[in-house]
């Protein structure tokens, strides 16, 4: 990479999440996609999701004094889900920046969620590693304002199933129906996984959790995850 | 709480964790199981356990740079996981720091795995917020020394599928047979949900992940942990 490149995506990434990276090396390999051959970013997403999680936990722990734990962990859910990191990486422009292979150039792997939502992480996991936790946060809550914003108004909030039930009612649609489509473990630490279908929306929730109760819950949420994205994708 | 009563506890923190904690209601809520009433630790527990995956995540990034990220999730899996670190409380002396309402308190619930766990992650979670990232990380890595050396000595480090193949051929058991119990999510973004039993020592593990072989993985590797365990209460 000659220095000119260097300088410039060392540029990009400040004005898009707001910290200058020092180490250059750094900032290529969080951008290197596998299909790149040689160093890429696998290690550094492993450690940026980490990172990731604890800033997201922290702030929804200081920002929602009144939360508990489960409203807590679906926040989290809903803020670090691939397609939420993958929308934050596409508006950032990371497509642009990414280093593919051939195949996976051709194929469009710059447009592709899972490759974006990655080396999102992995971008966090350098800017961890270059200049340590408070850095990754500063560019975590710059870059997530919104999306941390957006959840303050969600978050006043009643359940997902309660939310999820006015929402078809008052578009006069069938209710949802739980089905469990799975119970693992023994009795005094089982886990559920329950699915809930929408056919009218053509959209389908899958929540795992320890009752059928939090099982539910996350299946819903994951479904009204899925109406917010594509009401987003509409306006 | 006397203010005897909380300084006792701050030294015990001090002790064990090698952190001095300020905030004496931090502390106490952090060590209150939810049958207590009031506050209790779930909200702190959600803090530690993102914190202490942070730090877990850091730490193996380091000290394994020839990892991959596979080896790495493994690796973070084992040490965090419910068991391990109810053995660390255990170790401590937490159960006896423990609030606990009545009827935990008769059935015995200062020993019950899940509540040493729970508020062990929130301990973290309190030293976090009372003295920030690097005092909460300090406190892991002093508490958790043992089991990250170890890590080390298993790290250099057959894939666990090969590894609990020869841990059985070398007693002449039969070798295990991986099954696929589940299959999720659609052709491009598979989850694989897959059981190995090893019926001669009354062991299973189950694996999750997002090719049939790092399930497999994933289970061989709790199975090993599962004999680690046994091995570890028998000497």
């Amino acid at each position: 990479m000659t220095t000119d490149l260097a300088r410039r995506t060392a540029d990009w990434l400040e004005r898009t999440l707001g910290y200058r990276c020092r180490d250059a090396e750094l900032l290529v390999a969080a951008l290197t996609h596998r299909s790149a051959g040689g160093d890429n970013n696998e290690r550094l997403e492993f450690l940026g999701d980490g990172v990731l999680n604890c800033v997201i936990a922290d702030y929804l722990y200081r920002a929602h004094p009144q939360a508990r734990e489960g409203e807590l962990s679906r926040l989290r859910a809903r803020l670090v889900r691939r397609e939420s990191l993958a929308a934050i990486a596409a508006r950032i422009g990371l497509g642009e920046q990414l280093i593919l292979g051939p195949g996976e150039l051709r194929s469009g792997g710059f447009r592709r969620g899972s490759i974006l939502a990655d080396a999102f992480e992995a971008l966090i996991g350098a800017i961890y590693l270059d200049g340590g936790f408070d850095a990754a946060r500063a560019a975590i809550e710059h870059v997530m304002a919104a999306q941390m914003a957006q959840l303050g108004a969600v978050a006043e909030l009643k359940d997902p199933k309660t939310r999820l039930q006015e929402y078809l009612q008052a578009r006069g649609l069938k209710l949802p129906v739980y089905v469990i489509d799975q119970v693992k473990g023994e009795s005094h630490q089982q886990m559920f996984v329950v699915s809930c279908d929408i056919p009218p929306l053509g959209l389908r929730g899958t929540g795992t959790g320890q009752s059928r109760r939090a099982a539910e819950q996350e299946a819903a949420d994951q479904v009204l995850a899925a109406i917010a994205d594509t009401t987003a994708r509409a306006t």
